[in-house]
């Protein structure tokens, strides 16, 4: 579907709303054939939870909204640019279009900077801030080999 | 803290638990001061939610029960290296040590491709197969001026 207006203000609205109500500046709303399926606010203070970002919530109660993990159907509105964390969801749900309002750098100058976690996740693991140490391996395999010999998987 | 095989074990095991029990075979303990205070496997198809990755519940978990969203004195065992929706999951939650089982290639090998996020989150937006566009950017200011006015926001 085209860009609408109406649900990018519905994503600033919420965003404000939230403010309003203890949240983070974000919002973003998930859209399906015309029909808004969340809409979220960052709620990571609120409800001490790092993951709580608008996307992900919207994603996730996009999701148990429509029962169902897949979300290729649908579109999402965010009132800015999403973070690595959210844009790894965005991915994940199939979600392939991302309308957004404030940029990057307009969330750096109010004081959230993901530009770093960018810039972390191209490096290679051993370079990054965060100390990425891989132990046990075969451990892991046995794992995936149990995964593998699973007749009734569902893959995704 | 030094690594430690028991936890990785604890990582291993949820994991293998979680295969047997309709999830998929990935599991995350995260550890604060040689304590588990969560363990989770990945039930992103058993519940429908397409963030459900075993880091992402397990830092949700352990934010849950500590109550605070900053895990810095927190460390995470997971069954195989994070993708970078967990990872910056990671970053948010400022766990500043990831120890990892089975590789991004092991996971690939079994049906679980990341690689493919990582490549994307390098690219520019407009180069990205996700459609990434930006409307309406004032309306996004509009938010960040609304936070940046609050006395009394909570930044983190």
């Amino acid at each position: 579907m085209a860009y609408s207006k109406e649900y990018m203000m519905r994503a600033i609205e919420t965003a404000l709303h939230n403010v309003d109500n203890g949240g983070g500046p974000f919002g973003a709303v998930v859209v399906k054939d015309g029909e808004v399926i969340s809409e979220c606010g960052n709620r990571v203070t609120a409800s001490n939870d790092p993951t709580a970002h608008a996307e992900v919530l919207a994603i996730r109660e996009a999701a148990r909204k429509l029962g169902k993990y897949d979300l290729s159907d649908c579109e999402i509105y965010a009132s800015c640019e999403p973070c690595p964390m959210c844009l790894g969801a965005i991915y994940w749900a199939h979600i392939g279009v991302v309308y957004y309002a404030g940029c990057s750098d307009d969330a750096k100058n109010a004081g959230f900077d993901d530009s770093f976690i960018y810039k972390e996740l191209k490096l290679e693991p051993k370079y990054r801030s965060v100390k990425m140490l891989q132990a046990d391996s075969q451990e892991g395999l046995r794992v995936f080999k149990k995964w593998l010999d699973k007749d009734d998987r569902v893959e995704y």
